[in-house]
């Protein structure tokens, strides 16, 4: 069976430029299954990106390629590459789209796409994803070596991924992405949580407001309220229940989180 | 050939979170055909969940398995369940988001999902759709025997899907559901306008504006009127032709509809 | 291995409606692969759905079935119609919507939609996409010769595409196309401009807008700077760099687009 390739970009749910870049796999392996991952990544936002890759890749089956395009400097000297890391295989601009990944577990293989042959013949300055990512990813799909694709690189692009700090009573930590529903996901992990005390005896701020210890989940508070708890990768989260959290408190990525231990 | 399977939730068109069911679904069983049927359900309304699935899940061929996750009720102790209507077979918590399909037809058999050897081994308490609908539904795909998710149950819970009314020379019915054009349907259907009497003799009425007539399709008025017609299900259905009828008007599920024969 | 069948549609991203049109389309040929070309087309804008699939659907395998419902008349006495144009093939309303493509090479033969022993039984007066452009397109995934479909048509119905003007020392195009990122898409093509003279010779005007040259890709102008260059198709743009040209300019189709030489 043909490898699935999943796709990512900032083109908006449902792009045309979406389908071109499908069309183009097609053309080259009829046989792909191809599964959009996120297309609603906030313009040119490549760490936001660089978090739902992240959360959601490794839940593909092994040897999956994911093709990823938030790419503000196409066209520009920055790389494309290939990258293996655990199970999974992706294909980016080198502009720090991988590297909360690559933050998480060291690549096996880093190749830079210089090999035009697997590129389209007729290309564009503007649609590097369509004319150069696409068909590269059709071609491992059909089963390519991966070393044919260009030079191996040893280091990744990689943005700046803090981790919570230590203060008295507990930890500083920040915003680390806010959801499609407005959640906000913070940096600070189920086991960070877990050595500073009991989920009752936390307290949490975000951006001025204070809330008192985690609930289970938004079933267990009421409409409106706005609740700390553990989201769906184990990360802190802050959010209204049935409402909007980043919107209510004005928050964005990169904003403080503070817990504490309750005296 | 695997079983399709498809997706409705309200976490936006392209949510990453949907990504993250589908990959839960391809590494238990890679040959599913996967079809995202809505995720542009307005968050929680899970009676606008209920008529999306409703009008959209029979269309598809036997033994489709469709996923349905509109949950504002997920970590709580409502269920979730398997049901047979009809053909086809759906998992969806047990909120009412499955009780417009079961007022239409007696579910041949209802089990709630208890064994947890057919779920995601680490769970979260906020995305129960990934840890343990797409499992459930990956594990049936591959042709799992139903009565292993869990125990049988005799109802579903439901929601209140009431019929229109008589009254005098008519009926008085409701907004049942605004569609992505803002076009307003209805839970009057096609049979009994015609048992009230001819479409050139009806009246319509809804949020104070009254309309003379049905028309056949939006092609048969001038752009910007105000039209009452029959929707593709053959509901009574208001619209502003190229326009957005619920916005104009200010309509909302459940505000009144009226019928009546005029003199 | 079954046809691949691409929807293009005004329906709004993971409308509902589209998932109907999947289920018929499966119900009748289980193996078709589908994939969603673009349903973010305006409501009934056929001149921009007209764009996007004479962008994308050339990009697919040869014999791949494109559908596509932009269709302000259903219901009216307007034709559906079957289309083979280069190597592919359209199944779409004969509203104009196929005419940007068949101004660019002439179609092998065109069908009207005719014969209902292809469609739905049952039918609605508002969705033929769903009730006869869906099933006819499965019929012919699943081997249908096209000439069963209904008599043939020697004409489509076609908008006017105009082409740039000779003017004073350059040429006077238009606004083809406003893109999801809000880029201004001209109807100037590469090879005009390049007849012009060089790139750095020429003066872009749009909407009171003046600008001097050309920039090869958005990542060699600064964050909010307006800039002309050439598209992913190799059409004359007016971007702005990470923002949204045809908002911050007050764009939309029809407008002229000057450019000239300068002395």
């Amino acid at each position: 069976m043909a490898a699935i390739i999943t796709l990512t970009s900032d083109f908006g749910p449902a792009s045309p430029y979406v389908a071109q870049m499908k069309g183009v796999i097609l053309s080259i392996c009829r046989e792909a299954t191809l599964i959009d991952l996120s297309h609603g990544v906030r313009p040119q936002n490549i760490r936001e990106g660089a978090v739902i890759l992240a959360d959601a890749a490794p839940r593909f089956p092994s040897g999956t390629l994911h093709v990823a395009v938030v790419d503000p400097g196409v066209g520009t000297a920055r790389r494309i590459v290939y990258v293996e890391i655990g199970a999974q295989r992706y294909l980016a601009p080198d502009n720090g789209l991988l590297s909360l990944l690559s933050s998480q577990e060291r690549p096996k293989q880093i190749r830079a796409l210089e090999n035009s042959q697997y590129w389209l013949v007729k290309q564009s300055a503007t649609f590097q994803g369509r004319d150069i990512l696409a068909p590269a990813a059709a071609h491992l799909a059909n089963g390519l070596d991966p070393n044919q694709l260009g030079p191996p690189r040893d280091e990744l692009v990689t943005l700046d991924w803090p981790q919570p700090r230590k203060v008295a009573r507990g930890l500083a930590g920040e915003v680390l992405y806010v959801d499609s529903f407005g959640n906000i996901i913070s940096n600070i992990t189920r086991e960070q949580l877990a050595a500073l005390g009991s989920p009752a005896s936390l307290s949490i701020e975000v951006a001025g407001r204070k809330l008192r210890g985690l609930v289970v989940s938004y079933g267990a508070a009421m409409t409106g309220e706005c609740v700390a708890l553990l989201d769906s990768q184990g990360r802190l989260e802050i959010a209204v229940v049935e409402g909007n959290a980043a919107r209510d408190l004005s928050v964005k990525s990169g904003e403080p989180v503070l817990v504490a231990t309750r005296r």
